[in-house]
């Protein structure tokens, strides 16, 4: 069952009070990629200048991700550059340089195009429709999009969500887009639009699957220490799709325990910068982490509850 | 088992951008006995002025309220006035007039004092304390305090954290009183002042119950219309020790149920103005929505998973 993911390769230049980083992996396609791979193996699409450090990029194959979708092209690689606040509630952008990123037009490879399992990263909702054409028989298609696209491709960004299956937003993204502070009236307007299913992020405060008539909820993983929360979303998406992909499977229930997946990846993603945090992470530990959200989560059941 | 609560009895003036409300029923043991009588008879200890509409308490007496150690003596009762922002997401204080709450000693009557559950509404530390030492042989004592308290009185609040068994603030509350912004280091900050537990409500957020070494989380139910938060702690805490008093026990599992219990107070709460969130919910009722959280979390066991 192959998995694609359509997005941005970039090169994150992060500070936080704990440190910074200049130049390093990341773009949303990277670290949903490094995420995914942990479960299912991973094609990437997505576009990069010559000054790539795309060795850095190749180490990671082993992991089970095919980069040979990354068209590599005259000019520089998109770079972003931002700041976190002292509590990593907020950030600031200091500078976002498109370069190559600016002309993509993603061509997908003849393998991708037989993809099952498609996630649109951040990037034009005129290019993720386009990716939508290319793709032949698609199980389940996510989408992801941002402020931006929500005020300057409205229109667009309405049709494409009548073609994926399922949105993954932050919960500022799900309310700008609605129109509506309240999160789960928000939810059940985009499920309106199109998509039968909303993720809703909600950062350190875990994640909502909302589906017609029923909502799930999964908590961030209590971590003491987070370093870095760039890229957070794009892990959990990695590791939400990376589940369904390995299980080949669409249903609620698989769709329940994707979120744990996802919400497992984030809490990697945050423990180091760039995608440093998934340094040394095994499948093992990988479950593990999966068996403490359970506990995390778990109502012990007793005569009179349930 | 007598469940206690001690706090205030005050008259609330609220303005929400879905209405408002003049001197109606308020104040933590009210919002407190409201929920927590759903599952358990409750005494309340407090104060209020001749102005009190006493008969208004009166008629939730037979829920199970025993509002005799309410004292009634001369002069204005508490009232609060205060306006929420068009997201209910924060508050302002209008007016807070203390009256007769400001030379409030609570004195507990003779049938309180053998109380085995103990909620302390937030008051003066050193009333909660005074409390304490007229309470013979508690099972499980919770208490409550705010950020005045914790700038004011912080040498005295130390010394009641060393004598309770579970503080139940809200988040803010928490990384105030600790220092710091991650809620899961300030939870174990407190776990070593004293108490064995830590209950950190968030709001729309849920809440967290923080034990050493294990962590449980409960999320909000989610509803598509909220009309006054004022309240939706006290009554969380009601529908928490509600719970454990009607189950007389105090051990990991009947506390993370006893979250549950909460959590689905803190919904009825804020689904109306003062305590009419609560107006005709019967023990079905409540047992339903109890349910409903049980789905709302539940992660589908698989062979790979749990």
């Amino acid at each position: 069952m192959t998995l694609l993911v359509v997005g941005s390769v970039a090169l994150d230049s992060v500070f936080t009070p704990f440190g910074e980083t200049a130049d390093a992996l990341g773009g949303s396609a990277v670290h949903f990629a490094v995420a995914a791979s942990l479960l299912h193996p991973v094609r990437v699409v997505g576009i990069v200048g010559e000054d790539y450090p795309v060795a850095q990029l190749e180490r990671l194959a082993p992991r089970g991700i095919d980069w040979s979708g990354v068209e590599k092209v005259p000019g520089e690689s998109f770079r972003w550059k931002g700041k976190y606040s002292y509590d990593l509630q907020s950030r600031e952008t200091l500078e976002t340089r498109l370069g190559v990123f600016a002309d993509f037009r993603p061509k997908l490879p003849p393998g991708a195009k037989a993809a099952k399992y498609v996630f649109l990263g951040n990037i034009d909702p005129e290019l993720q429709l386009s990716v939508l054409d290319q793709v032949s028989d698609p199980k389940l298609v996510a989408c992801d999009t941002m402020n931006y696209w929500i005020q300057s491709k409205r229109d667009t960004l309405m049709q494409l969500l009548k073609r994926v299956d399922m949105l993954m937003v932050n919960d500022s993204e799900a309310r700008e887009l609605s129109g509506d502070w309240n999160i789960h009236r928000a939810g059940r307007w985009i499920l309106d639009r199109g998509p039968k299913r909303v993720v809703i992020k909600q950062g350190e405060f875990g994640a909502l699957l909302i589906e017609p008539g029923r909502t799930f909820h999964i908590p961030a993983y209590p971590l003491e220490e987070v370093f870095d929360p760039t890229g957070a979303g794009d892990a959990f998406a990695g590791g939400f799709m990376g589940y369904l992909a390995r299980e080949d499977a669409t249903d609620t229930d698989h769709l329940r325990r994707a979120m744990v997946y996802g919400a497992a990846m984030g809490s990697y993603s945050v423990s180091g910068f760039d995608v440093k945090g998934f340094e040394g992470v095994s499948s093992a530990d990988l479950e593990e982490r999966v068996r403490h959200f359970v506990d995390l989560t778990n109502i012990p059941r007793a005569e009179r509850i349930g």
